[in-house]
């Protein structure tokens, strides 16, 4: 859903004015970040560490908070100026919190702080205590109020020992899978940043982890906005089940009360990143506090303690439009290799239904037909980015829709659920008398999108993400290879599926994606994130 | 929600005509499944049994399921003449099951078939196959088609071994708290039948199981159609946290799609039965049929081994309404045992907003202002029932909602939600450093309704139940004692909260409910389903 605003603002001012103000007040906060900045070879050397190193080598005295927090500002400024991520750093914050958590006697017991010194960033629309909350419209960023507090997500991570230390960027009305404002521009990618998007929306978080800006990400996902920046920048990230992992403190609807639940998920160069993330975040019981969560903790499992095969579904492509070479190849490389593993079977799996996914999810997105957002556009005159345009004037799913209609897609949103639970549990095998199947696949595998990247201002094809989103599916985007313009040659096609295919079919060119990480997507059932996480592990192993 | 119909009547037909056969229909089912008939002393010794020690001996052999059976349908046929609380018994099905069931080898382990040959009853729009759902509407009973299969939960319960032998009444539109409909006419309380009813809408199930003529039932409460008959007639009934019993299989909408979600729930004489149907229903993991549904096992708890003293809350009213006087010496006992007992405390724990709870509530039940039910009523028609013209015409929540409305009250029913959990964290003490607090009220206990039993017409308060069904906290109606006309006189009352709380004073009547059983309310925080069965046991033991 896209986010609201309940507040007016009192006199226009226009875009340009909102634009120079946040990108000045983001410059400041960079200058002032450098101020006491640490060399940079030394900051080379801390910013590869992943977070459980961090807190590992913090805890031990091996690294002070302070020093861990002044490498990855300095490395933030370094990702900003090239792939333009961040929307401010929170340097005085962050330094003296890391003063206070160097200044701490030790934890009682190494688990007490399992995020210790590690530098966190946040995507602009979750709360931090003081600063602005635009969901990349100029006006809101006269007319929101700042955050009162932080958001409970950053309040657990900081309790745990985390440091929060940079925002990010975010895209024009949050909802696309690029990350392009009038605010603050366009996120590039970190790779071809001239040509290609970070993807979106969270964007900044992916550019800004890919680049070792920061160590954890949070950011947010109703229809593919973790696993598609997370793709094209080549790194992890997690689209949890909705009401496992607090919002209480973003600008945006209560998570209730959404037809399609936008989920806050962790981004991380590593899958420990990914998990403890989690871990902390179910360890800290937010449903106290939020009763729309699930009172689940992180259920750990070890695979390798299981008695029966891992069956792994392979979906090679959503029946719609055909992905890109380098995804087609790192699929089939990763059902070769997981086929040969014992005690593993391998399943084709073709996705069901996508074109139904996308109506539903589509027509529930902007029920108003996408006028608030016209309305928060047209409060500073700004003009709406292509992506934007796109989806409010071109996409088919956004319109106005009566209360009748709002109920419609409600009761197909379930009727579509309940077909797929169906159509999973078909592809396993009859076991008991109840009409319910056991043995089914555990995960299965797909593309996260149809392409590694996207050229600015051209994604606009979001199945492939979207339909877990619409299902309420838990799904992890992980690095799967790397894209060769010799092997990936592009060769000539003359049918193709749909007119996204050939529009899709149109957008690849080997010598752009050249040695560029290729991403793919593990889905596992509602409420299965720990699955899905063991199972990347287990293979990875 | 009130339930909706897909089909449209083919050539009107009036109510009388189904009023006609539908009861034509429930007298043969059951001349039919009395000519295997029991002596009246074997049936009654049968059906004094409970579901746990019915299974047992059923599995020892002390006891055919055959002839447990046999004893429930001629009880069955008896509460009927009592109350009027049957729609159809399943008499040739249901011994045809047990007779399979005696046939049976014994199961391998001892827990394999919890249930075995217990007998179940079902609310009617529960579907079991080839039997009709009309909720309640004389032209739905011809219009709907009868069930293709039985509902998951008594598939489910089957598997168990147990045996559905009777179906039960619900109310016209199964929008009233009483159980009266043209079909079937009303259904009466099994202790004072001519003046009070049964309360409702499971108040079919409720009436049966009260007299012996079901072990075990199943009904739904979406604003407290469990509760209320379950107290008015002296039983049990638990209404889970949604999304923890599967409602596939019935006659309404799929679940994730309502406002306010409609809860399947277990009905019983006794607090065994009701922690048994949970802990089977749970086993079966539903979910993978039903993925609205959260997985998670049924949690026993056992309170003996905990470290911190258990919190009671006890809210004596709701601000709005006081409680008729056995309600409130009931809940003054309680609150004094179990300020006695080591290792509990007692604290006073007003409701919160009442009024805003029910405000939101019923803007959320009738969407469309009632227009399905209008229309159902006219397809046949027939009257409206007072309680029905009451809640559609002269209720100030039912009104035509437009989708902006409708959004509005989502946010609000988030909101209150939201607030509720502030509300009850601050009940208990600051703990920690992240705003959340710790040893909280455990449970909470309350009256269901402002009143034991309603004379027939008059229950059209329903803020005391429907408030848990807004917030999705689970609570357990359970018997709390007996009204005795010496002690719990009529005193002279002048002042009033709230016009609701005079004519509910004008209700009272010592003489009417003089030795009826008093039922009150335990609750608990979302999902919290196993600690209130835990709780209860507790204090019971």
């Amino acid at each position: 859903m896209p986010p609201k605003n309940k507040n007016k603002s009192k006199a226009k001012r226009g875009w340009q004015d909102a634009a120079r103000e946040a990108q000045e007040h983001r410059d400041a906060s960079i200058s002032h970040a450098l101020a006491n900045t640490i060399e940079q070879d030394v900051a080379a050397r801390i910013t590869a560490l992943d977070p459980t190193s961090i807190a590992r080598m913090t805890a031990a005295g091996e690294l002070s908070a302070v020093q861990v927090v002044s490498a990855f500002l300095r490395q933030a400024a370094t990702a900003q100026q090239a792939t333009n991520c961040i929307t401010e750093l929170l340097g005085a914050r962050a330094l003296r919190r890391a003063q206070t958590l160097d200044a701490s006697p030790p934890a009682a017991s190494p688990t007490a702080r399992p995020l210790l010194g590690v530098p966190v960033s946040v995507k602009s629309h979750i709360g931090i205590a003081g600063g602005r909350m635009a969901a990349g419209y100029a006006a809101w960023w006269f007319a929101n109020p700042p955050a009162p507090r932080d958001a409970l997500v950053v309040q657990i991570l900081e309790h745990a020992g985390a440091v929060a230390h940079a925002r990010t960027t975010e895209p024009q009305s949050m909802m696309q899978l690029e990350c392009a404002s009038n605010l603050f521009g366009e996120t590039r990618n970190p790779h071809r940043g001239s040509e290609l998007s970070s993807g979106g929306s969270s964007g900044g978080e992916a550019a800004l982890l890919a680049l070792g800006g920061s160590a954890l990400g949070v950011g947010s996902d109703v229809g593919g906005s973790v696993r598609v920046p997370a793709a094209a920048c080549g790194i992890f990230g997690l689209k949890p089940t909705a009401f496992r992992v607090p919002t209480t403190g973003w600008s945006s609807t209560p998570p209730g009360a959404d037809p399609v639940p936008t989920v806050v998920r962790p981004m991380c160069r590593t899958i420990d990143g990914v998990e403890l993330f989690m871990a902390v975040m179910l360890a800290a019981e937010p449903w106290t506090v939020e009763p729309a969560m699930v009172p689940l903790p992180w259920r750990s499992i070890d695979l390798r303690l299981s008695d029966r095969p891992l069956r792994i579904g392979i979906a090679w492509h959503d029946g719609t439009v055909q992905p890109h070479p380098p995804i087609a190849r790192a699929l089939a490389q990763l059902a070769a290799t997981v086929r040969a593993l014992p005690g593993v079977e391998v399943v084709e799996f073709p996705l069901y239904n996508a074109d139904e996914a996308w109506a539903i999810a589509s027509s529930l997105y902007f029920t108003d037909g996408g006028a608030a957002d016209v309305a928060a556009m047209a409060a500073s005159g700004e003009p709406p980015l292509p992506l934007v345009d796109w989806i409010l004037r071109e996409s088919p799913g956004t319109k106005v829709l009566t209360r009748e209609e709002l109920e419609y897609w409600l009761e197909e949103r379930e009727e579509y659920r309940l077909e797929y639970a169906d159509y999973w549990n078909r592809t396993g095998r009859w076991d008991d008398g109840l009409g319910r199947w056991a043995g089914t696949v555990d995960v299965l595998v797909c593309p996260v999108a149809p392409g590694i990247a996207t050229r600015h201002g051209t994604a606009k094809y979001w199945a492939y993400s979207a339909m877990w989103n619409l299902l309420d599916y838990p799904a992890l985007a992980f690095p799967a290879g790397t894209a060769s313009k010799k092997v990936d040659v592009k060769e000539q096609r003359t049918s193709f599926m749909s007119d996204h295919d050939r529009s899709n079919w149109d957008l690849y060119d080997a010598d752009l994606f050249d040695r560029m990480s290729v991403g793919l997507q593990m889905v596992g059932r509602r409420f299965d994130d720990e699955k899905v996480v063991a199972v990347y592990r287990y293979l990875k192993e």
